[in-house]
């Protein structure tokens, strides 16, 4: 740089990607995944421009620069990427220079190749004076940078309050016991999360009873979301669930077993919390003093109090839930399922998750909304690290392209990370009512290929559990939310989607290409009843043996859970890094079945009574 | 608002519309076009939200708020639109609000339709504490309106040498009292700007000979754009040409006619100009001292000598430019075409258009860029009012079609305003080579008809001048620029354009839909030669008697100057505004055929040697 009277840079610096909401949150990323920078770089005129990447990772003071490459010279683009090896907040930026040697130098080569001058001519003739090079440098984006968990996982919901009272040495056990003796079989299944609803005491005040009735009886457990009864608020266990000390030697026993155990953040009292007289003002009152229950006419929560974000009080309101929450990330938990996060306040979240993740870096928030796209992409900008989807609900192929699309690229890819759940226990949805289990076994063979992330709330799941508490509700019949359920009967008569459950999640977590998002792409059928998908490693395809687990995945699914459907595909060979003029090997990972292929029209059955889908390994022999 | 102590605000404001380059650069429009502006607006939660646009013309201190409507509830978009009435810098923001009242009736309307409540219970029940309104306000983003000359525009290149050097009367006059004697005929025709190639001295040195020769003969009056001689430079009137009170004569008899005489910026020198000696640090110099001439190797311009704006006294250059453009202003030009504007830097042309338009608020600058489309957009937001574009060059249907969607659609059409010309002194574009007269008048119909602003470089465009420099040129044979050209003979014996270009110049001027591009839209035809658009007025469809001159305008052009075509059209009848289970009426405006059409699919056929294309006025009786 010149001086103070240099003119003003000749480089614009724009379009740069990936940001989110033009620059104003960060970019996220797990530890491993590449950052592919874009920039539109140009000067007026006609020379030579260099352009680096900067690169600062988190803690150091230093840029590192690589150079960008023009990857599009009529639409002045230029691309470079580096790897977030770390987490925490890297930044980035682009910074951009005109090259007056290089403009000279080619000038000059142009001009001999054209015959115009001699290289004699300019015999030790370097130009009197270059300008000095005035960089222009863009505005630094922020890439949030988080564990592979925030990314990849696979969730099993269950309530320990339905496992067997006894265990199989016949002594009686509380419920968190009992899920750690679960464990063993949820490793087994390949789940790396394992979700428990609110294990907090349970308010006595307008209890729910069996299927949400208005009234209990004395035996009714109540919905575990009535958070908070005499015995204690957001920070106790309630006493038939166990101790603090049982959740802690749970938490111990799912660690050795790379299991982390999620809990529900549950913002809401019922009306025995004891923040309900320590703090009334937490809450909104009625004209008449009493506090207003949760409503959505014509339907009435009386056993949930809203607290109130609007309160004068709610910086002491917010110091207290981020207490709650510190309070269980003390207690080991490093993984949030946050329920309803879209009826508190965005700025809200933004805070708490902010300052968990500072004492708490590889704390991980799903949050729980299903709520409109702007609202969803918003709670992904203000921190959470995975959003429930409307994965659930979308059913047909065109649908799940459409849906599917959306999610993998930007800006969606970039902010927002799916977990998709075929059922939770508020949603039986409408296509499983009365279906059969191939029904659900084909939406559990879409969950566990389409998103990195996917999540099932069993055991209702594995058997199959399709009875809707009404033809107009997607409500369980006979809700775990308010009553106990025992599986056991039907887990041991089956037939159940365990076994399947095993299957797709090793290979989900041997084949890396589906640990992304990023690099998924829709191939075509002839037949709408299967839908047809690839995904390759972040790294990009890999076809040769010299990355065996980075092998490109090509998933066909039947949508149809009643008959064979078969079809032709019609693949993209570029997409899956295959020579298409060479045959190439497809392993169905499922099943075992192995065939080479001859061109990119492959024809591919599939029997819902065998398997929901075809889950092949793509490779082709080096060329010899 | 509240106190200092109040909760950070729940709403969110984004995806601001229309906003150029995300607010760096002002949104352009003219006066009378409406802004619509559109905002996704949400908060967490359930409550009613008040949204309003704040509009803030020039001069005023306060913002005139309206409500904002919700377009699509299921994405949180709102709109509302206000007219652009007065020259100057605009301001619009959105603000925001929840609306606690409307949130408490709403919910107390479903309760008691639900059957919940009855009225009774909620006598004289006010909750006891609105939470006060916590707004959000959006960033503030400026929209700049310019007079209607800087959308709507009809330009005609001549140069003044080539003029009849005797009046009718036989008397000898200047060339600039020659151009005043062609303004009535320029009138007729309906060119309401006059633009004239350098009218400044021009360098001896290196002048070149008549096409581009090395070398001049005495009687060469070299190239208008090697500006600048012993003579004089950027402001002085070349004395062949006249002089400065020739000029300011010519400016005001145009003026009498509504037209504009438009000058050429082109900063550039020949090696005579004063400048080379009085400044020479404004200039790039080689290692043997002498001044680098202008070059694209193994092309060299010996005449012309780039200024070098990287120069440590760029500072007095740029005043002395600005001082250059500052004279011709104040001696009564408005409007401006700059010569390759894109070899000087984009933060000069900021400051320079900026500082002319706060002394002289009407003028009009038209960038001639050919260049990368990220480089004519940063002409555009820098602040020209026109630029140039890729249309000389776009011919086939198809391209036309992606071309002028591209243009009429966000974010170019908020920034970037076109001017269509056929051909230039420069360029007499391949396909109009050794072309039929048929081919020149079709070119001029989608010049006239697509583009608000159009120009042609007469009176070579009016004759049909089709002879290129060479095979592999679209340089002019015998250049004007160059040489003087005499046309007198060749508009006499015709076939001329000049009374189709008329015609189309008249129903342009009448037809209010021909004077926007922002509801141009393309409609079916069954026939890749013929293509066809539709306009509407910016106020939106009218096809009743009540704003006649409003009319939606439909217009089929013939794409094949050899032979006649025909077509069915599929007509998008939403986009005309007509109800199509009734007849509408189709006027040819240009041959005057009048058509009754029963459906969208009307049949047409262009014949090029009588017509190159229908102008259809579009109307429908009210209905009964």
């Amino acid at each position: 740089m010149t001086g103070p009277t240099s003119a003003p840079s000749r480089l614009v610096i724009e379009g740069l990607t990936p940001r989110v909401d033009e620059g104003r949150h960060p970019v996220k990323r797990v530890v491993g995944e590449p950052v592919t920078v874009g920039a539109t770089v140009f000067a007026d005129g006609h020379d030579w421009l260099r352009v680096v990447l900067g690169h600062r990772p988190p803690g150091a003071r230093a840029w590192a620069e690589v150079a960008m490459h023009s990857v599009n010279p009529g639409l002045d683009r230029w691309e470079a990427t580096f790897v977030a090896g770390a987490t925490g907040l890297h930044r980035f930026r682009v910074r951009a220079w005109i090259d007056h040697r290089a403009t000279w130098r080619h000038a000059l080569a142009r001009k001999v190749a054209a015959g115009v001058d001699q290289p004699s001519d300019h015999e030790g003739e370097p130009p009197a004076r270059w300008p000095a090079a005035e960089a222009a440098t863009s505005t630094t984006v922020e890439v949030d940078v988080d564990v592979e968990r925030a990314l990849f996982s696979t969730w099993y919901e269950l309530f320990p309050r339905s496992l067997p009272s006894k265990g199989p040495d016949g002594r009686v056990r509380t419920p968190l016991v009992a899920v750690a003796a679960e464990l063993d079989e949820l490793a087994a299944l390949g789940f790396d999360v394992v979700y428990l609803p609110p294990i907090h005491p349970i308010g006595r005040s307008f209890r729910k009873g069996p299927n949400n009735a208005a009234t209990a009886s004395a035996g009714d457990p109540g919905s575990p979301w009535a958070i908070g009864s005499a015995e204690g608020g957001h920070t106790a266990v309630a006493a038939e669930l166990g101790t603090l000390a049982d959740f802690k030697d749970l938490v111990a026993a799912a660690d050795e077993r790379s299991i982390a155990i999620a809990l529900d953040l549950a913002f809401q009292c019922s009306p025995d919390h004891p923040w309900v007289t320590q703090h009334p003002e937490w809450f909104r009152h009625r004209p008449d003093g009493s506090i207003q229950y949760a409503e959505n006419p014509p339907k009435r929560y009386q056993d949930i109090y809203p607290l109130d974000f609007d309160s004068s009080q709610w910086e002491e309101l917010w110091a207290a839930l981020l207490e709650v929450t510190s309070f269980w990330c003390d207690h080991g938990v490093s993984v949030f399922r946050v329920d309803n996060p879209h009826t508190k306040p965005f700025a809200f979240w933004e805070w708490l998750i902010a300052h968990v993740r500072q004492r708490h870096p590889g704390t991980v928030f799903l949050a729980e909304a299903f709520a409109r796209p702007a609202v969803m992409a918003r709670l992904a900008q203000v921190g959470f690290s995975q959003n429930y989807t409307y994965f659930t609900w979308r059913v047909s192929a065109p649908e799940l392209v459409e849906y599917f699309t959306e999610l993998s690229t930007t800006p969606s890819v970039d902010e927002l990370r799916p977990n998709a759940w075929p059922n939770t226990p508020d949603i039986l949805p409408w296509h499983l009512h009365h279906a059969p289990i191939e029904a659900f076994a084909l939406r559990l063979a879409l969950a566990a290929t389409l998103s990195p992330s996917y999540g099932v709330y069993g055991p209702a799941f594995d058997v199959g559990e399709n009875r809707p508490a009404g033809n107009d509700t997607e409500e369980y019949l006979d809700s775990e939310k308010y009553q106990t359920r025992s599986w056991t009967t039907a887990l041991r008569a089956g037939p159940t989607l365990r076994p399947l459950m095993a299957q797709l999640n090793q290979i989900r977590h041997r084949q890396t290409a589906l640990h992304t998002l990023r690099t998924l792409r829709f191939h075509g059928t002839d037949n709408q009843s299967l839908i047809c998908f690839s995904k390759t490693d972040h790294r990009g395809p890999s076809v040769a043996s010299d990355r065996p687990e980075a092998a490109t995945m090509l998933v066909v699914v039947n949508l149809d859970p009643g008959q064979s459907q078969a079809a032709t595909l019609h693949l993209d060979a570029a997409e899956l890094g295959v020579d298409p003029s060479r045959p190439f090997d497809a392993v169905d990972l499922l099943c075992g079945d192995a065939y080479q292929w001859h061109g990119t029209e492959p024809w591919v059955r599939l029997d819902p009574a065998v398997a929901p889908a075809h889950l092949f390994r793509v490779t082709q022999e080096a060329r010899a």
